[in-house]
């Protein structure tokens, strides 16, 4: 019986010891069979990166009725290619990754490492959801977000997703979530991204920090007009970066 | 007279000692005012990574005429997003990364840090141009993408790009390029991607390799077949990742 409930597997950037991961787990266990690779410490931030100066390795953890926790040294995207080289007997019916502390939303899907995680599992072919609550706090409260979890994981277990696009899910942090919205991403950019410091020996140093400006404010469509409203935004994402509507254009160019 | 040059920032993934990151620099010496800020070491894979658990420094390494060049600690998206908030003294005309040693072509775009440079650069509202050559080799040779490079490069300064498009060139390895091919990202996945080998204490580690499964080969508009068949290749690439023509379907789930 067992072998026949769907192969989920599970990462994130956090890391392993995130509250925000065994929040995930908690929600995905009652349906299905649960695979856990995440990075042994903090990798926000880290995209799509890979590890490619160094080996890496992984390590059992746990392993319990259905689920089965590794950590590893790696990228979160590291994670899911080395997962699927290793420790997943077949394919997995599906990727999620998650519940990041922290907005995903917007351009941030750039640089998250969550998205970094999902989207390997949408290049490898597997239906892949990345999901993300709208406060850093390490102690952040998922409770609200998990019916969510729940549900979108089943309705992509259900119905599959189109070859190429995986899914970007925010939380807003309210108690009082409003129902889905599904939306594009917010235009707009990080500004004051740095705060700098000198040094003792007269060098300055920067340290990223920042503020987003939206310039996509009015947009009712956007994932940042969704959680502001108290939504939780739903976008669809494509790894297919091509640009297909300037394609006619820029042919004439030469 | 020089104030009214264009600007253009430069930097790269493969760091500032890197060979082709001098040749480009000779392609846009002619056209424009060069600022480079390049990773001071290695950086390949390490797509829009960004370094947030320390901070960053950049230092002066070169002043002449018409090009100024700066090393810096971070990841290329860290340079490109340093160098807007430090040694610009207003926004470039044209961001450019590369001429990258290696194939960024097809799903590799997820994971370059020269994309990552260039997808940055998109992002603040810059036209930005990402180069590279399929040879990995630290001493591949360069000469004949320069007449392309320089081009390709002058035809953005001249026409801009659209919101949110940057260009993505990856140039076959041959002196007999065939000319410019414009393209669509290559459809498949990377597969063998670990090698294992055993450490003394029996913990296994995994080093990336791997080979591309092409699923897209017959498709004549693809960068790979383009490469393949000794063209020029150029995707223009989005950073809106929505998927839009999944939206309305979507719609009707929830």
């Amino acid at each position: 019986m067992e072998n026949q409930r769907p192969l989920i597997f599970v990462s994130n950037d956090d890391g392993i010891m995130s509250k925000g991961l065994s929040a995930l787990i908690k929600c995905l266990r009652p349906i299905g069979e649960i695979v856990v690779m995440a990075p042994d410490t903090h990798r926000s931030g880290t995209s799509c990166s890979m590890t490619v100066t160094e080996p890496i390795h992984y390590q059992l953890i746990r392993k319990d009725v259905g689920l089965t926790v590794y950590k590893c040294s790696g990228t979160p995207t590291d994670c899911t290619k080395l997962a699927f080289h290793t420790v997943l007997n077949h394919k997995p019916d599906l990727v999620v990754a998650g519940i990041n502390h922290g907005d995903n939303s917007s351009v941030n899907a750039h640089y998250s490492g969550t998205m970094g995680a999902v989207i390997e599992g949408c290049l490898k072919g597997v239906p892949s959801i990345a999901f993300s609550l709208c406060n850093h706090d390490l102690n952040a409260n998922f409770d609200a977000t998990e019916p969510y979890v729940r549900h979108i994981s089943d309705m992509v277990l259900k119905n599959g997703l189109p070859a190429l696009t995986c899914l970007n899910v925010n939380f807003p942090d309210t108690k009082d979530l409003k129902g889905i919205r599904i939306c594009e991403q917010a235009k707009g950019q990080w500004v004051n991204e740095w705060e700098n410091f000198a040094h003792r020996d007269d060098t300055h140093y920067y340290w990223l920090t920042g503020n987003f400006e939206d310039t996509d404010t009015e947009n009712q469509q956007s994932d940042h007009w969704a959680l502001a409203n108290g939504y939780v935004a739903i976008t669809p994402t494509t790894v297919d970066l091509t640009a297909y509507k300037f394609m006619e254009e820029l042919k004439t160019w030469f």
